[in-house]
């Protein structure tokens, strides 16, 4: 496979003073393929990446125990508009580098706040307009999103915050938020619910919450429909930081809130597989509780640490993980119009502006790589086939009857007495790991 | 308070060879006073503790890495129907000792397993015949369950087995058990998903799985009403073990599971302790998260090791917890026709006869002191309070449109335009945390 | 119990713009009282409480997705040396309100860096002169530390940092802090390993970094007895976060690095309950394994979330963890010259200043019933007891040859022969648990 | 490469009754040559294989919710030496149809209990006879080891037992196991501390526990010389279960007690593979820590479910964790005369006697792809070049003085003056990452 890295030919005026990025065959891509054509599509089309604006241009290297530690050439130190400008140039120039067509971001993240809310919103609409501009005909957002968790006025949540005005507020945001998504052709619009949930039941009324959380989404829902945006609208569930339960726990809860409230027609969820680490049922699982229950919008490609206990936002390149990903979206006949989303970031001691590719060229691979494989797998069939033979005692008029709903206790009591006692066949689970490793 | 153990006069031949069990004072109950009134109802109507029989008479000690270690005095080493009958008789001697009126049991517990289906049933019948009698009129079931997970037929699951004759034989076994615990004035029913899950989604059809599981439910609230029994059903959430994955991973999950299939209306929730604690949402979080969608039944009343990743079953003697839970509970308006079950068995290395009544003494004092502590929460007012004046701000006319779904983003936009940047007031949960200790 | 705040006569210069203060009675300890005796010591001496410096005059309420939440009214938004005196006059009359004798500091929370290292060590000087007048006859230092962890050039460690330069900047920044610490009567000096751990071995050379942390270590015992700092230097273990893994992870992997490069008689160690239950051992089994390794300095009375798996740094406020510290402080006979430090935050969203008193408070409270509790356990004698009898099996003369190491397989094989199939008794944990319970 | 499973003509006495495995091609061995040389020695001598007796023939599939699922044609019901020698027999058989060279065995799964210890000897030694002739001159024991911890007379641990009369009986039966180790050309053998632990410490004197086991092992140690047994003995860490908290938790804890009761020269350690997944550090990690105290012995290759939190004893079939481990493996000069045992068991819906070999070959493939891709990872250079440059900064004379011990802090600081604000390379983790995986 060949090196697919665009040759811009860049000025250097976004990344001024660092010494000229070689693009050495080794930080090439050798998975990924674009145009190649897999099971039918092409590799960018079951893969939809996109960037994420504000852990590649807004991540700082902070963390709690740690001042910034990136310094990137083309940051002048202020949160200025013209500041704002410029990055958006760079976060182009990185685009168009890697050969991606999507990127994401949060409102705040692209444009500094004013002292008022009028203020705020028309520094978004200035840096917008640019992005506009500079996105052409071949790149759009995947999603967008309002940030309601970092201001100290989100500290008690957004929609679900113990303050009326809070909730307002949040409410003016996010009506902005997506007018802007909208206008820039966007695909998809995300709720990631930054701080929608508790510190400490001993202080919170959980009901009361989620009643507000609910009314929230309606009106969204109902505003999406007013101005005509018709990308889906995505949940984003985590279950813990940064409160200590976040209402948007996981897969399941999050389609049992939907459910609870009638907002399942209107939504869908995003997986982010760092957050479903976090939550021990492991990202696999979360993707395929969505596809299931029909939610599956789009996933955010990254990992997590399994032995660490917050939220590390790594880019993912465990292969394996990737495959069993791409075996769901397989499955799910791609994730269009959602993709997915790099949102991890660099390493807080990587500091160098070759790690922003490095980094993504990983994790476009290692998704590449999935994507390969878990065609490679369906290809072979072996897979499949022992699932198959693993059920195919259902596959007849009693198993039919069960699955109609018509087999009732009675009748299926008649039929044990009469059967006798079961036999059952091995599992073959190492079968199925030596055959789904056969393919890596 | 006084000691409220009964003083039942045992002539010993169930606890042959050991010497009588002085009840000195210091294990007879402190805080537990069944007929005293609290917040209008009496402690036994709050607590409705029950004694479950497989724990503390099926219990033999055996884990991953050790033989039996408890050799209870009347036990004969065989696993006949004479021996099922002693014990039967040790169970009702005990739960009288105690002063409690409620047991639980699994079928396969209480009686051996037969040749066949049918002389299971019979020996089964033969055994509840004699616990009918030795109930009497003050005892009776709090529920009863089917055991779907020991025998090896069931490595697969019970109703989401691989193998059709599987769930055949298992509807058998849940109609025969549904039956028992009608005839035994059982007040509920209970499913817990044993086996009900994956060990690898690699060679497992979920949905196909979660589709039988919602057939076998539904086939069985059919047979409830077919024969006239008015107890609750209800699921018992646990996430991991045996299975990696157990389907009725979390109160949420399986709600959500419950509102897919429309089984809403039959089924409430049997909350355990020790599986949120595994869970990491912590039992406080889940019997939350089942009141407030209207399911709350039951909670099986033990702990878990918040250090260790497996089911320890512990007997609850955190008073923090147990007032937690009481706060919960009387929300709630209490349980019934739930109640307490004692789902705790003693620790492998407590081998002594009255370590059953000690453990059982600490577990309800425990919860009786929850309870005491709970109602002084509430007539302090403190806390309440604290959480009123928290969301006093939606106290008035926008918060009710808000309530009401009638707040458009549009008219809330121009609100936050209106009133500016939010103030925020602190959530104060130290103080909620210093009130809370002020009544322990 | 009466209040034992001071009514300490503020002017309200440091504090301007707020509401006064009412000490109501509900903040007034209920169980702490300094002069009181408990088993024949002052309860400030078995406690010798200290404030964190750090969380409580530099805790902003920042967290990885959110902004600073406090704006304390003595704070002008600088990080003048001005201002840093300020902030100490206000760490003094928050400590005299307290009538806490102790506190802790990092060098840079107390003083801003400079633009070289020689005027970031002036200003130091310069307030640490202030706070030397401010202690006044009373109050001194639990420990002082420098902070290595903060500032970019520590990205990598600082004495397993793998720039030479930073080794060194940091061996210059510790020897300013052991000087300013001895200065101001400082009765220990602690060495929490802020970055030396790994975020991937894949890069690392752990053994070269912990070599250099050994050497660093020793340079510092050595500097310490060359300036005659008569202080304890203590080492805190922490096991996750920053780093992916810590090289400090616990009590045990602590005391090994001690044993293997013969730093054991300089060192001891500084026990953070939070740290501990990050790690899964639970913060009693730390301190234990550092008091039977003659190693517990003192202890960072604080506790974690069981439910999370990020430092959370919350004050202390379940009596039952309280007590089990305080059984092991008072069989170590105290922790002098160590004490009980809080390093324990408000929650980022408890805002008022009043939080930081309530805080502290309920802190104090609980550790304070926590020493009651504990000598009551040993008064009552009944736990003690207990163990006595358990392993009175070996208070014989085979067990006293045991212990001296002279009983050899084949004496051991021979009694085994002689004396059959051993029986075994009850570990009576129920019954401990009971007797542990009552007394609370 | 070929398949290199040895065409060994079986009569099928031992597999009785099941339908001929017929070795088709995807069971060969895909990566594993034996004979295959890479950087200079043998495939079989770098992995050294050892098939786990215990699991591979005494695991029936009980698990703490289930009975035995397991039905062996081989096995006829009983416990008799009869069946032993049957069991014996398989055993070789299957590792002679595998090609490898060593096997691993608890005194108890090779052998009944008899009514006495003589008996129970007598039994060994009968079934021991057995195996020498079997093992033939190509196979040996690469450890032996007692088992302490299924029998009820080692409820509370074995050496740390609270019964005299049970370390008395401990120590026979290690003075027995490792005879006959011996006697079987052993290479180790091994401690694994069962239940050398505890399950709260409210009943347990730790101090007392430690000093006995100390005792134990010094008196194996002893009597190891005493027979002239050569081989290694190796301690095997485990945090948790059976136990809560297990005394020789990880690899520093266990290597910190080695220190304390100058034990280090006798024992070397054992690191189990999953066992370091319940721990969180890791296997790499704690195979790591091992090898830099010279103390890595013997590596139990299985794996645990990073997302439960029990000892699963999976086979190992991540090839990424395989890598890591072999790349600490070729640091370490090879195991010998320790080696890689499979202590991993079939998942207990896995019921084929095909499933065995299945299992076996999936574990042997991945361990020698690790070695192949941990070997191409050392013949590139390019990871080590990126860790050898990263430390470079101190392969010069101050870095010298700095290892010597001679670089006093005020020779640093006159340095940190000197040279002013340190800079900071980045960690390049991701590109460590993109090598990593370029290899695979």
């Amino acid at each position: 496979m060949q090196n697919v890295l665009k040759p811009v030919n860049r000025n250097g005026e976004f990344f001024p003073g660092i010494p000229k990025i070689k693009y050495e065959n080794k930080f090439a891509y050798k998975w990924y393929n674009a145009e190649e054509v897999i099971l039918g599509k092409k590799m960018k089309d079951w893969l939809r990446f996109s960037v994420a604006f504000w852990h590649t241009f807004r991540g700082t290297g902070v963390d709690p125990f740690g001042a910034p530690t990136k310094f990137w050439p083309w940051e002048d130190g202020t949160n200025s508009i013209a500041m704002a400008k410029r990055r958006m140039r760079a976060n182009f120039e990185f685009i168009n580098k890697l050969g991606v067509d999507r990127w994401c971001f949060h409102d705040r993240d692209i444009a500094p706040e004013g002292k008022t809310l009028q203020e705020t919103n028309s520094n978004l609409d200035e840096v917008v307009k640019l992005a506009k501009t500079l996105q052409g005909n071949n790149i759009r957002p995947l999603w967008g999103t309002a940030q309601l968790f970092m201001h100290p006025r989100y500290m008690h949540g957004a929609a679900t915050s113990s303050e009326l005005v809070v909730y307002v507020y949040a409410a003016a945001q996010v009506k902005k938020a997506m007018e802007v998504t909208h206008y820039l052709g966007g695909e998809n619009y995300v709720f990631w619910g930054g701080r929608e949930g508790y510190q400490t039941l001993l202080n919170t009324d959980m009901e009361f919450e989620l009643d507000h959380m609910a009314k929230f989404l309606e009106a969204a829902a109902a505003y999406k429909r007013k101005i005509g945006f018709t990308g889906t609208l995505l949940i984003e569930p985590k279950p813990q930081e940064p409160t200590k339960h976040q209402y948007d726990w996981d897969a399941a809860t999050t389609t049992n809130f939907l459910r609870k409230y009638g907002l399942i027609g209107d939504f869908k969820l995003n997986i982010e597989c760092n957050h479903a680490t976090l939550l021990v049922t492991g990202c696999h699982h979360d993707v395929e509780t969505a596809r299931i229950n029909g939610l599956l919008g789009n996933i955010d490609a990254n990992s997590g640490d399994a032995q660490t206990g917050w939220d590390t936002d790594q880019f993912l390149t465990d292969t394996r993980e990737a495959t069993m990903i791409m075996l769901s979206v397989i499955k799910n006949g791609g994730l269009a119009p959602g993709g997915l989303n790099f949102d991890a970031k660099l390493r807080r001691e990587s500091t160098d502006v070759e790690d922003l590719f490095i980094a993504h060229i990983v994790g476009m691979d290692t998704l590449a790589r999935g994507l390969r494989y878990a065609a490679k797998l369906i290809e072979d069939g072996s897979l499949a086939k022992l699932i198959h033979k693993r059920y195919s005692s259902f596959h007849n008029e009693l198993g039919a009857l069960i699955e109609a709903g018509k087999a009732d206790f009675e009748m299926l009591e008649k039929k044990a007495m009469e059967w006798g006692e079961p036999t059952v066949a091995s599992a073959k689970q190492e079968l199925a790991e030596m055959i789904f490793n056969s393919v890596l």
